[in-house]
């Protein structure tokens, strides 16, 4: 297999593209795709601020990546969520995270959960549901909390995650099984911002996971291998592993489901109704937006740990 | 297992409602679950007319069994495609159906293709497409006006198909891969009629087919166990093989799948563009609307075929 461009031994074979390229080709294909799709979808402009959440896996430190090699100013924001025990899952990812933004002179910005709210993921949810729930509800209802009071308290204009096309494509499937309209309505590559609601884009939504591998790979990013252990056996997965049967029997099928969503959203095949969304509330403690007046989902999470763990040590 | 309402030794388990029903009990669930579809669609009246396309398979029979059981007046239409050569397909799908509504004293109208419109179903697509192409699309469109014409020419209020649902989710999947906006919108157990149209209803849309399959066994239907040859490596047999990977793993993601788009579509999901589709227009040999001025899609069709015809008798 030769490189589509320069004749050379190619490094990546891309069937769903029917294209072909070497090292040196694939390297510059990546940022080219992010560019036209930061353009085509106008998810932020060169001259805004952007923070991007780095996570330490090969999605966000390659969004990361590109972004810089593109011009774009972006600072990173890393969240320890405490995930650890026996497997220094966090320790590890929060180290090359910082490893990432010395090596390439970026700021980053980090947030330990348990310093600053008293509990990591796996304590909160042990001490909110008995630990009879998986954690990945609560860890992405902090993460949400998180990213959008740093967006705010440092005026950041935009806030970008590494959310590759399987991750989309896998979403985007669970919420059409359930054909769940309000979550229809509000997946694509743009959320807009709103009132204390930091704008939220995905670059990388066009881009496959094995492309995003295969770039992390080539551009030699040390990023930690091992998903959260939390992710095991999680819907998302399920529907990641569907839809690449359907990929591999069908080569590019993945791309054009979400991107003939995209095209159907933007035609007007949904009736939108988020135009017509209820107005939002300011959360009594932390200030950002809740959809009911009192406290926001965040601020009644950390009550409850808070008086769980009262309750603990008083007896 | 038991049966859920008697006790007795359950016939058959539908892990997908969690529920075991014996023999006797089955044979009236089943017509009970389509007399809910029919009244819950608002799909046709006691007192109206009903065509029911009859193929010789175990789902039209059934359905038209069914009708007659809960009372409604259902004549039969069994078109002979002419799909033979070799392996007597309609021949004998054509004998089931003539020999259940003798049977049960039902009135069958039968159409031949090849006697009313000069070819067979494999001949047309041989002589228009070169036999490049599955006949699938060819015999749709047959099927479709000739259903029309006899509703029509014989005043029937509805024509009836026995679509079941892995046939109705698997065309669902289909569109929803592709966000068929078109399509999308025009799915769902009842088609209403317009001008020239017979209005289209499927009763059988919220039975799983291994449940139409039990439901003719043991009501000892004769039916025709071959599929037609030419469905073999469909697509739609590809989306039921995926769906079924889900459904085994997740029994009623099938059927909450359908029912959830019904209910989205009614609660206002989509733009209902049908409302604002332009005209349409009477075909100016056989009458049926088409979207564009002149022929429609069937009678140029024939015209096709009859010149392919002619010059191959000329030469």
């Amino acid at each position: 297999m030769k490189c589509h461009i320069c004749g050379e031994k190619a490094s990546v074979n891309m069937r769903e593209h029917k294209l072909a390229l070497c090292k040196e080709h694939y390297l510059e294909w990546v940022p080219a795709q992010v560019e036209r799709s930061i353009k085509k979808y106008g998810l932020f402009r060169q001259e805004e601020k952007m923070l991007v959440a780095v996570s330490g896996g090969k999605d966000s430190l390659s969004l990361w990546d590109i972004l810089q090699r593109l011009g774009y100013h972006a600072d990173g924001l890393y969240i320890c969520l405490g995930i650890d025990e026996g497997i220094g899952y966090s320790t590890e990812s929060q180290r090359l995270a910082v490893k990432f933004a010395t090596n390439h002179g970026l700021n980053l910005h980090v947030v330990n959960i348990q310093s600053e709210y008293g509990a990591t993921i796996p304590q909160i949810t042990r001490r909110t549901h008995r630990g009879r729930i998986k954690p990945c509800s609560i860890c992405g209802l902090v993460k949400r909390h998180v990213m959008n009071r740093i967006a705010r308290d440092l005026d950041y204009d935009v806030l970008a995650t590494g959310h590759n096309l399987d991750d989309e494509a896998a979403v985007l499937f669970g919420n059409t099984l359930s054909w769940s309209g309000e979550y229809l309505l509000r997946q694509g590559p743009l959320l807009p911002g709103s009132a204390g609601l930091a704008r939220k884009v995905k670059p990388l939504c066009r881009l496959y996971e094995r492309e995003m591998l295969a770039y992390a790979l080539l551009q030699e990013i040390e990023y930690i291998y091992e998903e959260c252990p939390y992710s095991i056996g999680s819907t998302s997965i399920y529907y990641k592993e569907l839809l690449n049967r359907l990929e591999n029997e069908r080569p590019g099928a993945k791309l054009s489901f979400y991107l003939a969503f995209l095209e159907a959203r933007k035609t007007g095949l949904f009736t939108e109704r988020e135009k017509i969304q209820a107005e939002l509330h300011s959360c009594s403690r932390c200030g950002q937006p809740t959809s009911a007046p009192g406290l926001c989902s965040f601020c009644r999470l950390l009550e409850r740990t808070t008086s769980v763990a009262l309750n603990e040590r008083n007896t």
